[in-house]
């Protein structure tokens, strides 16, 4: 089967090839005029212009020749006699692999809504968006890799299955093997989780923090890349209850070491699919100018996609501290109009709302937020020292704030003092039984160090400029939908 | 905090930096004479000598120098006086980071037994020899990512949560919201899964394929790195309940272009640790000589670690049908002197026992089994023709098996013929309704394609020489086990 040429090679290194008979197989994107196929192998943004001869070529052949067929042409790739490509092969043989019946088939060479084609999710990634979208989404999982390999971090698989649910971040899963209709019971009657599998209650993680640092106090510089969930009935563009993240946790870093290295890394990632996706890129950007055209003008972006993201890796980003983002909010004009629908005080969370206006109004490019307030933050955060002109205690944590979609790195110093922990989760109310070895990695050649998650679908939302972030992973997982 | 030079650095580019003063972190492996600190910070095998001049500093603070404490120290660096070393740094500066006090951390500066270790999975990644082995299952990793990458391969995520069973790996755990002690009931009293949250029964995956063969058929080339799991009761040094797969899946292929992908790719991951792990594989080499000292001969390894690794990559693998096999079986001395325990015969499944003759004492490398009788393989590979010699009907599978662990691989051409398909479905008792999508791949744009399945933690044993699957995989997931 694999003396096929794929297609990127036949679209980029041609040279060789003029004059000579090769064979392609791939999926209709087009047949027009009764003589050109734009055929696609999935291996370039591009088709290759297959020319058909109806002398040549049997009609009930050609017949079946329909959109997203599969089929195997072999012939002679010839310099192309119209303008828009390079080459062409004239089509001496043709065999239908997989017909498409276009009374049955689903899919239509015309735009369909996002909402249809998500329910067609196993035929999307045969479309021009889709198949632009999925090979970045590879581009940035490849560039999160290389980063931190080339920078001597080692990655880490944290356990999906976790014991524990002291993370503290929203409502998990649980996993189980027990007979939900009729499971073992105690004496008491509840559930006698001793026979279930793990001999306790299990639920799937929220995050592999708490255990990357165990990794980084061993290792020095880990990160993780996996699946993570969260049991939340949101039913958004935003969310999802199964997505992908990574999280670097790096021992001897402070929170401005932690600053550096997120901004390093977004600039990298962005990077990469600039260099190694422009032609992805440029499909994606001009359809979300098609979109927008008919939009009243508040409503379009600011800039185009690779502008956008050309802008993201040519500035330093803003880093400003929760108490400044606080000040700039309540002399802003949207704050002094009332146009601001939750509250800005010092010791609230900023909303979607505010971020927007700190990252598209105030600073127009991406923004870190430092030094929040304690209350409103997770257990295992660092807690700043008392400053005289700040109302409250605060925590080294930070969020980085891109345009369009809000918080794509969350993160913080950790607390590596053992006794200020213990303090702030009897405060918080974490048990200490559950996190024994957390609290022993603060016993025993413990250091400071500092890390942050990164949530992979909303960085593809951003470099693809997707809306929905439904559309950016392959199966997505919502509230009453795990199919496929 | 980040003025730190780390070891790794130190030790591998010093001609600059000898007769400056630098600042490193780590943690101490070893305190010699009160005299040698050997400092480890993790980015290195190699740790970094560190010479304490007690006339210079404080006793109570030498005095905390313990076993893994974690210690800064600031001072020259100059040519080392000693063999063993290329540099050695003089203190000047020392500060305790985090202490260890011996009298309470359980750690010792001696052999402790494995069992011991996988309780203190917080701490054991800090020994030489578990260092060793997540730095490499980091390298095989990344050269997982980058042998496809560079090959045009697409990283798809498949799902985690599903809503099928219908793939017939094993066991498989459930996910859900419902309260497991009290759950909505229907008017006939069985669960309400509507309730639920994907308002159906799901489970964790047990393997990425079939979806991945929507990638496939779309993108070309693809591959799934990511964990699966299975709730099988094993309690070995062979199973986890939670490991991580890696499937490529590639439209066009067929069972010899597949058998070809997995020896190339086998040799590329093995490559790549020969030659950018060298120090760790060789402490793991001389690991295991001292460990098989005192065995009979019988049970010591054939040849040493590195040897089997070259060995690997600079032989081609045997390829042998599952007939041939059989016969080669049947007729060996084992068979002819009732030394296997479980039966050889056609249509039967070879067992460890059968596939470790063929790899270890007839061809002494690799082996790739293909063309498995029908009825013992799963119902998406592809049924091949009928052979005269053959007593049953076989299907496009293989498995490549390795020397120690067995099968680390397992594959299959895909039945792309809808009837086929069809027909094997109705045999197997797999409900066509749950995989609607999976039979529409073969109706609309199908072709004949292939892929497999290398279970990561299996690649990561056989590349470190460990004995038992748990100590390749930082948190393992077995019966009654989800700590940390």
């Amino acid at each position: 089967m694999s003396k096929r040429t794929e297609i990127k090679t036949v679209l980029t290194d041609f040279d060789s090839r003029i004059g000579q008979e090769i064979t392609v197989m791939g999926w209709v994107r087009a047949f027009r005029s009764n003589r050109f196929i734009a055929l696609n192998d999935g291996t370039s943004m591009n088709n290759l212009q297959v020319v058909v001869d109806f002398e040549q070529l049997d009609e009930q052949l050609l017949k079946q020749v329909h959109f997203h067929a599969c089929i195997k042409v072999t012939g002679q790739l010839v310099a192309s006699q119209g303008a828009g490509q390079d080459v062409e092969l004239l089509a001496a043989k043709l065999e239908i692999l997989g017909g498409a019946n276009p009374e049955e088939y689903p899919m239509q060479p015309k735009a369909q809504s996002m909402e249809f084609l998500r329910e067609k999710a196993h035929f999307r990634m045969r479309t021009n968006t889709f198949s632009a979208v999925f090979r970045i989404r590879h581009g940035i999982a490849y560039a999160v890799h290389k980063y931190f390999n080339d920078n001597g971090y080692f990655y880490l698989h944290t356990p999906i299955i976790t014991g524990s649910d002291a993370e503290g971040a929203g409502e998990m899963f649980h996993v189980t093997t027990l007979d939900p209709a009729n499971p073992p019971r105690t004496e008491d009657g509840a559930v006698d989780y001793s026979q279930d599998f793990f001999e306790k209650p299990t639920n799937l993680t929220v995050s592999g923090q708490l255990q990357a640092e165990i990794g980084a106090l061993a290792l020095g510089k880990v990160y993780t890349f996996g699946p993570t969930f969260r049991a939340e009935n949101s039913n958004t563009s935003r969310h999802l209850a199964e997505f992908w993240m990574i999280e670097p946790e790096v021992a001897f870093y402070d929170i401005f070491d932690n600053m550096d290295l997120a901004e390093d890394f977004c600039k990298y990632l962005i990077n990469h699919i600039l260099e190694h996706y422009p032609a992805e890129l440029e499909f994606l950007d001009s359809r979300i100018q098609k979109l927008e055209q008919n939009m009243p003008k508040e409503q379009r972006r600011a800039m185009g996609l690779i502008e956008t993201l050309r802008f993201v890796v040519d500035n330093d980003f803003e880093r400003i501290t929760y108490t400044e983002a606080v000040n700039i909010l309540r002399s802003s004009k949207p704050y002094k109009k009332g146009k601001f629908e939750y509250e800005v005080e010092w010791g609230k969370d900023l909303q979607a709302e505010h971020e927007r206006f700190l990252v598209e109004k105030k600073f127009k490019k991406p923004v870190i937020v430092r030094d929040y307030p304690a209350e409103i933050k997770a257990f295992y955060m660092r807690m700043n020292e008392e400053q005289e002109q700040i109302p409250g205690r605060t925590v080294a944590a930070m969020d980085v704030l891109f345009p369009g979609i809000g918080e794509v790195i969350g993160g913080s110093q950790r607390e590596e003092r053992l006794d200020v922990l213990k303090a702030r989760m009897a405060d918080m109310n974490v048990p200490e039984e559950e996190l024994w070895w957390y609290l022993e990695l603060r016993k025993f050649g413990g250091c400071p160090h500092a890390g942050f998650g990164l949530g992979f679908e909303r960085m593809v939302q951003f470099i693809t400029g997707m809306g929905n972030i439904r559309d950016v992973i392959a199966f997505p997982r919502t509230p009453g939908n795990a199919e496929f």
